[in-house]
């Protein structure tokens, strides 16, 4: 995603410190103590403007979201839709999400989420998309047993390469979705990428996969 | 498949013994000894026609095919084709494909084709498709250590189940192509179905899949 750069993002970060986690790692194995209340945690990887986040938190009060945004000049829409909206249940990070595991410790996320990540299209990049295996071993590590990755993207390529990553991996493909807006799924949350692409009538796919040995 | 009654298709079957089993059960473990070569057998299930497993046979002559179908007045055009090319390497079955392991031993099979099968709809028929798990069991039971499943279709629905289905069951997913015809693969052999839709512009899916725990 392309942004203008914003010379003001880094006192707009710090003047909504209530949404925002500008140490992240000093977080880590504390989580459940910084939101409100202590309820499962939910994190996107990619937020991009927040449209998802802020959706997924509106309609799922019982449950504390954390997304991470790498680019900085992004983020900041996303906070500002938070603050909007006064959600105490939703903390950003603007994060390079290299290692997750520098900032979350072992069991602590219930669900990861992975939508529009980039595609990476040529083979010798493949090491780079969030579905490749090293990213799948931090999951891994941070999710707790039997929590998901629930992937969406429009892109088929991604999408083809993420099904097999996950199996070959080990993990269980629970389900699949070829179309995602003819199922009418009432609790899905769009984003802006999935908006645009689906007012296009490109179809949006949709997997959910759990990590091998644990029943959700 | 919709097909006329052919009242003279049990005269045909028995003229052309020679690309016909008649008592498949009789070579259960011997099906090695009944081609003119000793070589690695791959099994379709339900054949129709026949284009598939002929264009099969033609570009690969180190390889033995049987290929199943139910229909009696469907599976004499096969045989038809079979003939005509003079394939040595083809042996087809007219069978209802209740129990493969009446007619098959363990570790027999090297590899099984599912060409657009019945995609059986309705979530109380799902115990029809050929890839539910009971069905599975006895693909496991029949194949070699690493030998592979290779199914095609045209009915979303039907891949996106076989893909979990496929996945639950413990197997692990090799390939998937939501796009079989983008790629140009040279080596892929239409069925009559597949030439029908893919005029059409539907896009066919392809999945590899493969029992867990051996490597292929």
């Amino acid at each position: 995603m392309r942004a203008r750069h914003k010379p003001w993002a880094d006192d707009f970060l710090q003047e909504h410190k209530q949404y925002v986690e500008l140490n992240p790692e000093l977080n880590k194995e504390e989580w459940s103590t910084v939101f409100q209340s202590p309820q499962p945690i939910q994190l996107e990887i990619g937020a991009g403007k927040g449209q998802f986040i802020t959706g997924m938190a509106k309609q799922n009060q019982r449950i504390n979201f954390i997304a991470i945004e790498l680019v900085k000049s992004i983020i900041v829409s996303a906070v500002q839709k938070v603050a909007d909206e006064q959600l105490d249940n939703v903390k950003l990070i603007n994060y390079d999400a290299n290692d997750l595991r520098e900032i979350f410790a072992t069991n602590e996320i219930d669900c990861i989420y992975l939508n529009f990540s980039d595609p990476w299209p040529k083979a010798r990049h493949a090491k780079r998309r969030l579905t490749y295996r090293t990213f799948l071993q931090q999951y891994q590590d941070i999710l707790k047993p039997g929590g998901e990755i629930i992937f969406k993207t429009d892109n088929r390529g991604l999408f083809e390469y993420s099904l097999t990553s996950f199996s070959q991996y080990g993990m269980i493909i629970e389900e699949v979705t070829l179309d995602l807006h003819e199922l009418n799924d009432p609790t899905n949350v769009m984003t802006e990428y999935e908006e645009k692409f689906s007012a296009k009538g490109q179809p949006i796919y949709r997997c959910r996969a759990r990590f091998n040995g644990c029943i959700s």
